[in-house]
């Protein structure tokens, strides 16, 4: 099949991937949803809705690492605070690290329903920089003009703008010896870990959800992504498994036939007359990336699209299975696949973010569910994104500077104070740490979980297991914090 | 008196300080010698000179945080090899982090007559960016002439550098399991606390010398300096110290008499006419500093000054007794004070330092032997800096980014691997950490010993408690590298 990347505008490169559709984002949330509803049918807020939630901004130094006059500049960045449950000076503060999307709370989480009541904690959420309303230059038009502009924005930059937000709210709130703890999910989940090992005099602690800290210069095989979502489909059934598997040469077959794309078009529904079939292909490809990814209680969209394909009577063909398993994920629609749509902000911001510093190479190998010739090409993939931007990715740059090779050793003899949750039906699971390293560094992971499930709001309909991982979580972050304050009183 | 700083060229900025005179620079070697020779007496060669060391260049990154197109530029970094006695591939690699100033090797130092032969170990040194052969933008011109070319000399960017260049001799020697210590003295000692705290991954340990990393921000307190100064010399000579401390009413009394300039001149044997006295005793100011700060065995500059001024015979005044110390600090010269000088690289370079990102705040308390009337005044520090290169300094960033505040809390609950080496005679001593703080960070300090002195070649002059605390250092080291082979063999 026709690889295509970036000219193809409402795909959005993830991860650095050379497969042919688009790897799911490192979001926290399935993006199934729009912005007004969570994976789990919960309601987001925008700070500024909720009472009590403050939205605060500070005055941000463009570039923490030069000392160029354009350095200097500053931009206003976002931050916002919930003080509802605070003890007071000296009571600890939970931080979420903003990642690569406007900054938003829901009104139900782990930090909020479970966290803040539980260590009577203040609860900061810091905007990550070029995202929401934390834009350098002006006007995001500005900053998103090319890499002259774009190239201040890298975790790097990212972490120094949460540790000087963490110190002067801490100054604001006159609470200097309270212990900070930074929380995050996805690609926010390794700012929180990179921050915890880069700042630990600021942090006390991390709490690191699906953050793939591994998915780095090979350290992880480039095909565990797709190994993972294979695996989850083919454990939700074996036939579903088999239908998915075939359907590529069936979609393909019907193509090459006299008005064959016309067919497709029909029997899928599509809201645009399909101009080729690998369209076709690397959409539903994508559906089920992110199927798995996102497999959250209650609704499980993997056994979802599995019993539909399943279910289906048996007068049905291949082709008609797998458009039922559309149906089944997307619901009930007037068309599917090509829905005219605009790339957001975080399709546009990550795409310069996984082709400058984030590099995450994930490519097909041969033992998926899906066609099997693209492997992830380095050479290819840079210069793609040289052409695009004009400069190159810098591949080696996250492990030089965070580590990532012989994790084990190096987090066992330095880190500590870490945990890393997972639920192992996510396929970026694979490119985190899974393995125990020590008596503080925590490795917490559900065999039923999905992306980031720890960090929702608790709820009614929560398997036993989830409720067990946030349970096994306050408890470690409980130790931290009777360390910390034993420790104050000590020193 | 009055203040000058900038704009008298051969005095350069060290500290940041409003006090009068120059505080000695951050640099291992007593300024006092000229290139070719050692504060021991000792001869340096350069890395060509010497069969054993082996000169190489990287092509480096000249921004390794931002991804502009400018960002991409390289330049040509010096690093030199020494593998007499490395035993190969997995033996120990030991990492001299260049400061700020040229690199060059002593045939003689602690790394080579103890450390290489002591572990089998590889020497490689790595050039400071800015300094000696390792100049972005083509020339030292070029590179030096504003902040726009400036900006890119930081120590985080340093270190950044030396991650790069360790990977990459790891790669060429084949040794991907080589344990890594970093070595440094004085800026270079700090490089080296700072390197083991944000790249733990590739280096097991830091052996800091003389580093002054609490000397920021105003956790030192501003005296302290001058504080230990004024104590070597009163420790030295209760009377040497008295008449040092009436000198200066003496020469403004002088100065303030007809043709009372010209008397001083004379007396001092200045090699032109003095345009003021407060050129007078801010030289003599330096001059104590310095001679505080490398009061080295077996000369002992300090007790050299002073048994000249309480030597001299009962005819001689104050004014005469001083410019015996002079004498005996310098040794006979034709003239004494002004000599015509060019500011070196590392003047100007250290400069902009200390200007920019290295605010080290030292000023006049009120019980030092020195005037009193010069107080650190960092608003005024900033506008001067700022008025030189057109931007402020940023001196909340490195206790930011390093941390500095609580560090004993800190660095007992997450560094490790830490020699901190401090003689208690050098002033910079006081910024340095003093107090034992767990059983991985090491405090090894000698009461004698001056800046930097146990990372000298060893000598039959030594005295016992200097071999003593190269002993001390080589077996904490020695675990180190147990630990690291044991670790090794189980992950």
């Amino acid at each position: 099949m026709a690889k295509f990347r970036f000219h193809i505008l409402y795909l959005f490169l993830t991860a650095a991937t050379t497969a042919s559709f688009e790897v799911p984002r490192l979001t926290m949330y399935d993006p199934r949803y729009d912005s007004h509803h969570l994976a789990g049918g919960q309601t987001l807020a925008l700070p500024a809705a909720t009472e009590d939630f403050e939205s605060h901004f500070y005055n941000q130094t463009l570039d923490h690492f030069n000392y160029r006059p354009e350095s200097y500049v500053t931009f206003r960045q976002r931050y916002v605070v919930n003080s509802k449950h605070w003890a007071g000076p000296g009571a600890p503060i939970f931080v979420y690290l903003g990642a690569e999307a406007p900054l938003t709370h829901n009104s139900k989480s782990f930090l909020i329903d479970i966290v803040a009541p539980s260590f009577n904690a203040l609860l900061l959420y810091i905007e990550h920089r070029y995202y929401g309303e934390s834009i350098p230059f002006g006007s995001r038009e500005e900053a998103f003009r090319n890499s002259s502009t774009l190239g201040y924005m890298s975790s790097q930059q990212a972490i120094a703008d949460y540790a000087e937000i963490i110190l002067n709210v801490k100054e604001q709130f006159n609470t200097d010896n309270s212990p900070v703890v930074v929380v995050g999910g996805s690609y926010g989940g390794m700012l929180a870990t990179w921050f915890r090992l880069k700042y630990p005099h600021l942090a006390i602690g991390a709490l690191a959800s699906s953050a793939p800290i591994l998915y780095f210069d090979d350290i992880t095989p480039q095909d565990a992504y797709y190994n993972v979502v294979t695996k989850d489909f083919r454990e939700a059934s074996e036939t579903c498994y088999q239908t998915i598997k075939e359907s590529w040469a069936e979609i393909d077959e019907t193509a090459s036939k006299l008005d064959g794309l016309s067919t497709l078009g029909k029997k899928f529904r599509t809201c645009a007359p399909l101009k080729n079939s690998t369209y076709l292909t690397n959409s539903l490809g994508g559906l089920y990336a992110r199927a798995a990814q996102y497999n959250a209680p209650p609704s499980y969209p993997v056994t979802q699209i599995c019993t539909a394909i399943d279910g289906s009577g048996p007068d049905k063909n291949t082709l008609d299975r797998i458009f039922a398993g559309v149906v089944a994920y997307y619901g009930e629609k007037l068309c599917y696949i090509n829905e005219p749509t605009q790339p957001s902000e975080t399709d546009v911001g990550w795409e310069w973010q996984t082709c400058s510093e984030l590099v995450i190479p994930i490519g097909f190998g041969n033992d998926t569910m899906f066609w099997s010739e693209d492997a992830f090409n380095l050479t290819e993939f840079s210069h793609d994104c040289k052409e695009k931007y004009g400069v190159a990715p810098r591949p080696h740059w996250v492990t030089t500077y965070y580590g990532g090779h012989s994790i084990k050793r190096v987090l066992k003899r330095f880190g500590s104070n870490i945990i890393f949750s997972n639920g192992l039906k996510d396929p970026y699971s694979r490119g985190g740490v899974l393995e125990n390293i020590s008596d503080t560094i925590h490795v917490v992971y559900t065999t039923n979980g999905s992306h980031c499930l720890d960090l929702y709001g608790s709820s009614v309909t929560d398997p036993k297991w989830l409720t067990v991982q946030r349970e096994e979580e306050i408890d470690i972050m409980h130790g931290w914090l009777t360390t910390y304050y034993k420790d104050l009183q000590v020193d």
